[in-house]
């Protein structure tokens, strides 16, 4: 069954049915107020900081699973339907939701008469907008009674959903003229309120949750919504709610306009009152007067979708797979947004309570969002390295409203501090800026240092360099990038943290592969950067540096077919055909490919084979084979997982990509663009009913074939398959890559594709790149002309000069 | 409008309308196994810890507002309905709920098809128990399906409820004749599962919750339930359930019986797993052997109610009042064991998450049960005090299953320290056992020192001695009783702890007057433990201590007409006519007449005159008055509540009952009894639809007169009322209060009682003790006769013979 197609012309998800296997999530925001939203209007909204400053409450794990959102409920005749199917799941004559970039559209039609909501948060506001549209398109006049619901939640989540002995005594409203104005512990130590106001009079609202959904009835079937008439409540204590009556008349064939805004406001500490004892409501009457009129409203939504238009005009191609167009024009570079946004913090998954910011996250997201805004990358750069310690460890999480580490969690994953090499090297190739080298950052145990980036860059390296163990491989410390590979841990009590069990600071015999190949990588990058401003020895040191952690792999990392992916606390083999299960993992075949290991002796070619004979289906690449059986206390988290699940033989799209640019870099093209696919999201719309994930963003992970559900997708949108899936395709399968000095012309594409194009912009210049294969070859570049003037090699200098440049390539 | 009543004689409440104004919840359990149900079967069920072994999903503050629990639904004909109302509210012929002393009994009708569900927990048993009655009251014979429902907690109620990229990877279940385990992390660190089966041959069953509910529907309407047929799923990842279906054919007039359990049970660590891969299954196939069958549960049922009679046989009374006899013989006393049982950890207000046991709250939770099962009551006092530092400060809270302190409140909390001396002179005083005075327990810090209880109350006693201010008045710390009074906090962040906030260890400025009264009276009741262990002189010195500190209170402590609340942290008064707001508190009047401040210079008189002054209402006394109206943050939490809400100008029933006592101190035993029924819970039943909590146990907080919600109940069961209020009326209204060496009679009661008895199990004796007002007095004893003969004074011997005796007392 399917449930919806792809517009790719409004650059739109069409869902056309509301009972989607899972609740379909999209996100409204772009900067700092957000929203998480379903394709039945479920989800809530923040400010900022999903746990600290959340506007609206959203029940996750709820039956039903998706509960709680912006809700309108509809009174026609005796009829009583909600345009979004939910809560009360009234059978619709016609329903469809449109998921665009960073905004929702509903629309739901029962007895002719068609109600529509577009929600979206105007650039430059802490806004929702609810910009409704009612339609009868019947033969009759119409006198419709309209509810809007939502339910406040008393900013903090966590304590919003632990702490009743005091949150049923704090919630607290004012109303005024209509608006439900949320001020719970205003009173106090909040300088913000929230809003909830209507464009129309109102003929009735209430703000208490008992009086009008009752204590006992559900959102199917709110008390004051059966009776026909809202109680005008007041909430004081308890729970409050936003809810706006209006009474409308509608001709036959007539439209009307109502417009809903829900918002976050602040004041001067100092000037919270007025003199009524009322608080004051500046910023609310500046926006009210802009948002509740639909000319301005329809010109804000212009304005977002232009704000999209250009985003996604940095890079365009037109190739002959329309999935490959749809994800790399529109779907996958949205997804990337969101992940840079978002790090791992509220999806349908993630609750935005647990985590903050990872930093290993954060610094791969970068990879797929920098060529966008890359200002905004840029600081985040700068706030990352901030959180690494002075000795090189960096804090795995931070949050993101303090911008400080998460102490309970602490350092210690040894991949992490290679991570910010990458990212900031992407960021210079991407801008050529290198005045970031020299920013200050300090360190999050000393903050005033003068330390630059730079500085943090060189301390990241020598950070590996220094914490290496009895082969010369790096230590993997509480985990490298699988969180769940934990050797040093031995957590036997149930509850506690996987990662931070066990004392690894005594702990100096696990050691990565995966590390020592990402570590040669990152020495490239640096070696990279050096060379830019000129640093030539330095450059060369790290470049020695690699290839001396190369020539550690070929003696210790290599098991014959594969690389290997660790050794363990005692020393053993982890990933080795010695072993019983997990024989073979992904993350090392890659991470060594992209570091340059085993280029010239075979073993990347083997290693790729090896990862195509034991771990690739056609779902994509399993994470490891045998899938464990049993608990294994010397591996930790990973063999927690039922077999087929998580890192335990799931199928983890993040590292699918890995191995996607490892097949390009040996030059496989057809092969990389077989993997591409194998988990590309719209491939799925054939068997969604098993997917049952949103086929337009990718998903962390889709069981493996050891599950019993075989096939499922699972925590879907954030994720860092987006932005590597991003660099794969972009930059690797069709090959246009930004360095250092100019944009690498490079492409390894399945060999039946006779020509494509990518339109890039890069450094204030617009290249309009078309690639000619008539060899019908997966790779190499024989000549390019620019602006129809042969160039040497296949790099394209930066021109920097504001205009348009025709690039031919032609392969061979 | 009514929704129930008191059955007595059953000693049961009766609810005959499923709408209750809040969700009625009663416990289940005795020991260490535990659930919270309320009147339409919501809940869950834990094994010793709310939060690290839950068994079952509750959903805290969801729309409903009970949400989740322990269903059936039946299908007869075409209509399909719940016995207990929810989740389909289909409306019944016939519905009551019976809440018996920790089990709970529910019955629902439809169409002549009676059903009834029996829950409680088996003594000695890890279990629930729920024992179906079918009968067919029609004329017809009847076939009926019947489904079973529980939704299984991922055992970490926390974890459970927030993260969700893992947790919807590791539920899983074994399924094996009907019967559902859930073994999610059974395979890695945990070595226990649980279980839900029936004793009828099942026709299907479900485990996945998606299968069985579908993903937007409401458990209000499960698809296989419309569908009319179970999956037979099984859970892997996702989301379990457990769900039986059975198939029953009841001729007209039949009745037939249908038995679940939900159980816990455990393997040994190295005996997890069979040969076959299943897991072990010993102890359920015990229980199973046992309790499906129906006279082993009804057996055990009687085992339960017999339990019940015992306990309550130790103290009970016949007054001419019949809410006294119904408070004092039932509910009063089975909230006592409630509240010492679970402290703030489980209810529908305390989510079972965010706290452990309370230092302050366990030791007064003692004082109201200690009669009943002294031994528990002497091994908290002993993990309590184990939990004090080698300071003197104690841990504020502890976790139940590894009785550790909460560090990450610490301690600080400057009363905690003295009510360890209360509680054990309540336990030497009941039971005659000075042996636990020499038992070792060592400090949070020095877990191994010699330390014996004896010294953890000297040290207490000095702990206030040594921490006081420029008055000489205790400092508060970060707060005393009152949680919410934070002096030396200063908070101004959102989100941050009140009491935490701030560096108290610097401020040595803020005192308390309610610490000195509580240390006037730790220090009798400590004096009076070293009399009674032959330790005269220090018996004295304690004495001294108290008197030096009464007059420090005379000198500090007095406002004019009332006992001041405390200093700030600039050394300003707190609770004085100075003050433009809390110009009068509670807590204070009440301490020090507890600790005889003022009995003999007329302050005691004169502070009780200005609570029933300015506090004192009819729906009980308030905190403090004028409400703070906005706020101050040198005082802290007290000014974040919306006024008349919990310690802002709330009636805090908690600190009524020291009021209840001080007036019967001072001998005004209409004073005192008026008080005791302004907030006696059975009272409330006349006006429950404001009140809207339960009628049978009492809340810890009414809404003061300041809020508009005035007289609305709240945060119900857990509270220190239930333990001061049983010791208000027991001890000192009816006046029937141990002493270290007796029993002392002293009533102090309404004038127009002509006579009452008590009957009293005391240090192996059973004394039936009738008390004759004919003077018409409040109080005063004329003389005593034990067993037919005078003795001197006021206190009955303890005779210690195991036999009865007569007491016959007449005041005059």
């Amino acid at each position: 069954m399917k449930y919806g197609y792809f517009d790719d012309a409004q650059k739109e998800y069409v869902i056309t049915k509301p009972d989607t296997p899972l609740p379909w999530i999209n996100y409204l925001g772009t900067e700092d107020f957000f929203g998480i939203i379903s394709n039945t209007a479920g989800g809530y909204c923040f400010y900022r900081d999903a746990r600290k400053l959340r506007l609206t409450r959203y029940r996750y794990n709820n039956i039903p699973m998706d509960s709680n959102g912006r809700y309108l409920y509809i009174k026609d005749g005796d009829t009583i339907w909600n345009p979004m199917w939910k809560p009360m799941r009234v059978n619709l004559d016609k329903y469809e939701c449109r998921h665009g970039l960073t905004y929702t559209k509903i629309t739901g039609e029962k007895n002719g008469l068609e109600v529509s909501v577009l929600y979206f948060i105007p650039l430059g506001y802490r806004n929702e907008v609810w910009h409704v549209t009612l339609k009868n398109n019947s033969n009759e006049n119409k006198k419709v009674r309209m509810w809007s619901f939502i339910e406040w939640c008393l900013w903090e989540a966590y304590d919003d959903m632990t702490n009743f002995q005091r949150n049923y005594s704090t919630g607290q409203v004012e109303i005024e003229e209509g608006t439900i104005f949320h001020i719970t512990e205003y009173r106090e130590r909040r300088n913000h309120y929230g809003y909830f106001a209507c464009s129309e009079k109102v003929s009735g609202y209430d703000s208490s949750r008992d009086a009008f959904v009752g204590v006992h009835y559900g959102l199917d079937a709110p008390k004051a919504i059966l009776d026909g008439n809202c109680k005008n409540s007041t909430a004081y204590g308890w729970l409050p709610i936003g809810v706006h009556q209006i009474d409308l008349e509608l001709k036959a064939g007539e439209t009307k306009f109502v417009n809903f805004i829900l918002g976050y406001a602040e004041n001067p500490d100092d000037k919270k009152y007025l003199d009524n004892g009322k608080i004051r409501k500046d910023e609310f009457e500046k926006v009210k007067s802009k948002l509740l009129d639909t000319s301005n409203i329809l010109a804000a939504f212009d304005e977002l979708k232009n704000y999209w238009s250009n985003l996604l005009s940095i890079y365009k191609t037109e190739t002959p797979d329309t999935i490959v167009n749809r994800m790399v024009n529109i779907w996958n570079q949205y997804q990337c947004m969101v992940t840079f946004n978002m790090s791992r913090s509220a999806s349908l998954y993630e609750s935005g309570i647990g985590r903050g910011m990872g930093y290993r996250d954060s610094n791969q997201d970068i990879l797929g969002f920098v060529h966008m805004i890359p200002s905004r990358a840029r600081q985040r750069i700068l706030d990352l390295a901030s959180t690494q310690l002075s000795d090189g460890t960096c804090y795995h999480q931070y949050q993101p409203l303090t911008k400080k580490g998460n102490t309970e969690i602490g350092g210690g994953f040894n991949d992490d501090p290679l991570w910010l090499i990458l990212s900031t090297s992407a960021y210079i190739k991407e801008t050529g800026d290198i005045s970031i080298l020299n920013e200050k950052c300090g360190y999050a145990d000393n903050p005033d240092s003068d330390s630059t980036l730079l500085d943090h860059l060189h301390l990241s390296l020598n950070y590996t360099l220094k914490n290496r163990g009895p082969h010369g491989l790096p230590l993997i410390g509480h985990a490298d990038w699988n969180d769940c590979l934990n050797l040093n841990c031995f957590s036997t009590t149930p509850g506690e943290s996987f990662q931070t069990a066990g004392h690894i600071e005594n702990d100096k015999v696990a050691e990565s592969v995966m590390i020592a190949g990402l570590f040669c990588k990152a020495c490239e990058e640096m070696a990279g950067i050096l060379k830019f401003i000129g640093k030539e020895n330095e450059s060369k040191e790290y470049l020695n540096h690699a290839e001396n952690m190369r020539r550690t792999i070929y003696e210790y990392g290599w098991d014959g077919e594969w690389f290997l992916r660790a050794y363990d606390a005692f020393g053993r083999k982890i990933g080795s055909s010695e072993n019983e299960e997990g024989k073979i993992f992904i993350e090392s075949q890659g991470w060594c490919v992209l570091g340059k290991v085993g280029l010239d002796n075979g073993y990347a070619v083997k290693a790729l084979d090896s990862v195509k004979k034991y771990l690739a289906t056609p779902n994509g690449i399993i994470l490891q084979q045998p899938a464990y059986s049993k608990y294994y206390v010397h591996l930790g988290e990973i063999s927690s997982y039922p077999p087929g699940y998580k890192e335990n033989a799931g199928i983890f799209t993040h590292n699918n990509t890995w191995i996607q640019i490892a097949e390009t870099i040996i030059g496989r093209g057809n092969q990389a663009f077989e993997y591409y696919k194998s988990i590309c999201p719209p491939t799925k719309e054939e068997q969604i009913d098993i997917y049952r994930s949103e086929p337009y963003v990718y998903s962390q992970m889709t069981a493996g074939r050891d599950a019993p559900t075989a096939g499922e997708g699972k925590n879907s949108w954030l994720t860092g398959t987006a932005a590597w899936s991003f660099v794969a395709i972009s930059q690797y399968i069709l090959g246009i890559r930004p360095d250092f000095d100019g944009l690498i012309v490079d492409p390894c594409i399945p060999d039946n594709w006779e020509k494509f194009t990518v339109t890039r912009k890069f450094r204030n210049c617009t290249y309009v790149i078309t690639i000619i294969n008539q060899e019908k070859i997966s790779k190499g570049v024989k000549s390019i002309l620019l602006d129809g003037k042969p160039i040497s090699g296949n790099k394209i200098p930066p021109l920097n000069d504001g205009k348009i440049h025709n690039v031919e390539v032609v392969m061979g």
